[in-house]
């Protein structure tokens, strides 16, 4: 069931793990957690993984999940049934018996588990999600064994990707560019908000390379509804675009697990309070950028944002943190490192993140630029090169 | 708070609900069932529903979601701040105040809540998800109340929809069929899978009135890709299209969080084999909807497809349950009532839920016409009637 490429530095990130929190297994249901331990990025979400101290993964899938499981690197894969014609169970019932086998073969004493909510990206229509059940039937199937919250090594455990990981994230990069360079023609006069929503995802769903799962949530706010993307989510309407206007762009999408969080403001004409903040966000981003390296703190490069925004006298226009953490997490303001003024949170090699300076006016306008980051080894590699410079941005 | 119109149908239902299990408050965080207590759709899906035995509904949602709360019933809205610039905590700190303070209005000394699995629609491209943090936080701010499991009944009081949730129904309902009626342009060859899905998702997009929240998820499927889409999942690939294919076109879309679950499969050419399964998947269609009435088991309207099918001889190819409650939920063969072999669901009126005859060969073709249907007090309506007869479907 191994065909799948093992990725050696996740294996290796996920043992030492766990000798450190002197814990026998991890056993994870959410998507994101079951893509990172196994490789195998789950559909309708019922999969768990188990990955043990020794290095062993185990998968437990639907049976239907069973070939997009073996991209992944399991050990071993079981398989229950969610849908049949002569049985009348949910996935509940269906996966006890074998994730029981999984974690007698495991034979842990103590186990780690996600025992608190997530903010978990949509990868299908709908999603199971094991809630207060997850916790009960590990409880239930490994009466022996003690279990342990694991979310806060967990959380850390995503926020370093390994070689192979960020391989795939400049991936899904290099496909949601291409989208936004061929949705730019969208953006014209007379066509509504989800005209170029519209436009913007068969773009990028058109540049999915091969088979491979993927998916694009693209969200247009222009005019007056732009001022309120710096909610907690985007939304896309039905106003119609006019000269004058700034058209943000946001998009999330996803291939093979791994996910974007990207956003370009387009400003339709030459209006000089608007390119002014064209220039002084692509300033304030530059700064950001300058100051990524292993080592910093994260708080610093929300600082350097902010002071060029500062300067410009478009301080009190940036109310949102300058990034978070990105990659397992689509959205998540949550997810370390967090580039936040009190964040104690330091950058090392390997984090990525988004990096999104913005100036937001109530009624009026709301633009921001969004990129992906990487921290390297020395410095910062930029995931989403495109559409830097305000003149790119200027229709 | 409470601008939105008032579903006394629900409000009474529920009330109903907690009554009989003796019960003082039902307190829910799936999307589904706040939308269902207060008709609040909750965006990111952190917010709260608190549903009384004296019929007040509270609501608990981020500061960022008070405009859409708006079109709710509540009698109280209690607000958390999800991001903010001063301070870096997650939703799950943020939100024990407000539901604090929500449980102590609501008083209740016996609290219902979900404490299994779901199946959550995918509303936005990340949803948050209480997991075991849910029943935690409700013990530890309501420590004198006792929990009690209401999954079961939860799941009887999605499954009858009020008035005003058909009219809802109804709505998402036509968006998708003029999305198909549009979008079946896109399906000739040469084009790839990719192209149908987008150029439908696109006719859907543009097809949302006014500026209400609605998204679509359609899944193409294609020659022997169409063989897999009876299992758990749809999935859309790269394949184009040709001459004598069949073509799937799997819709779950929705508007104002309701959903709909259709399926229409196109033929391009006269292939005797495939037109001849169209007939006879339309016969097994005419025949389930011809048993649909309240009183009614739902067995009964999955025999009489099944035995259609078997009269044409496709009977081992009609490999799924004939359909499944639809409406709060997208995708589930859990939802009631299930129409399946064994299943002791009885149809009332008011139940939705989708009836999906197809034939699947592995390797060859697969094809499946999904409606969807709500039990009338006499009979049933046809909430998707397009394209129905096998001609409208051979291109």
């Amino acid at each position: 069931m191994n065909s799948g490429k093992r990725d050696e530095d996740r294996i290796s990130a996920v043992r030492e793990a766990l000798v450190r929190h002197r814990c026998d297994a991890l056993v994870c249901a959410q998507p994101r957690h079951v893509l990172m331990l196994s490789g195998h990025w789950p559909v309708v979400g019922n999969a768990w993984a188990v990955a043990t101290k020794d290095g062993r993964v185990l998968l437990i899938v639907p049976e239907d999940e069973l070939e997009p499981a073996t991209t992944g690197w399991a050990d071993a894969v079981y398989t229950f049934r969610a849908v049949s014609l002569d049985r009348l169970e949910s996935a509940l019932v269906a996966v006890r018996e074998p994730l029981g086998k999984a974690l007698e073969v495991a034979g842990a004493e103590t186990i780690a588990y996600e025992a608190e909510g997530s903010l978990e990206p949509s990868t299908y229509v709908s999603q199971f999600n094991y809630g207060a059940a997850g916790p009960a039937v590990l409880h239930d199937l490994a009466p022996r064994a003690r279990l342990f919250d694991a979310d806060a090594w967990l959380a850390r455990l995503r926020v370093r990707k390994t070689r192979a990981e960020l391989e795939h994230m400049r991936t899904v990069a290099t496909v949601a560019r291409a989208a936004y360079e061929q949705g730019v023609a969208a953006i014209r006069p007379g066509l509504t908000e989800r005209d170029v929503a519209s436009a913007f995802e068969a773009a990028f769903e058109s540049g999915i390379p091969g088979d491979a799962r993927g998916r694009a949530f693209f969200y247009c706010m222009s005019g007056a509804n732009a001022a309120e993307s710096n909610r907690a989510y985007q939304r896309t309407r039905s106003r119609r675009i006019e000269r004058g206007d700034v058209v943000i762009v946001h998009c999330n999408s996803v291939i093979g697990g791994f996910w974007t969080d990207l956003t370009r403001t387009y400003v339709l004409g030459k209006e000089s309070e608007l390119v002014i903040r064209l220039e002084a966000i692509a300033a304030a981003r530059a700064a950001a950028i300058a100051h990524v390296a292993p080592g910093v703190e994260a708080r610093a490069v929300d600082a350097a944002a902010r002071a060029v925004l500062e300067a410009y006298g478009f301080g009190p226009e940036f109310r949102t943190p300058t990034g978070h953490g990105v990659g397992f997490a689509a959205i998540d303001h949550d997810e370390l490192p967090r580039l936040h003024p009190i964040s104690k949170d330091v950058l090392e090699a390997g984090m990525t993140f988004n990096i999104e300076p913005g100036c937001y006016r109530r009624g009026l306008y709301g633009m921001r630029h969004g990129d992906m980051i990487a921290v390297a080894p020395e410095g910062c590699e930029v995931l989403s090169p495109f559409q830097t410079e305000p003149a790119a941005l200027v229709i």
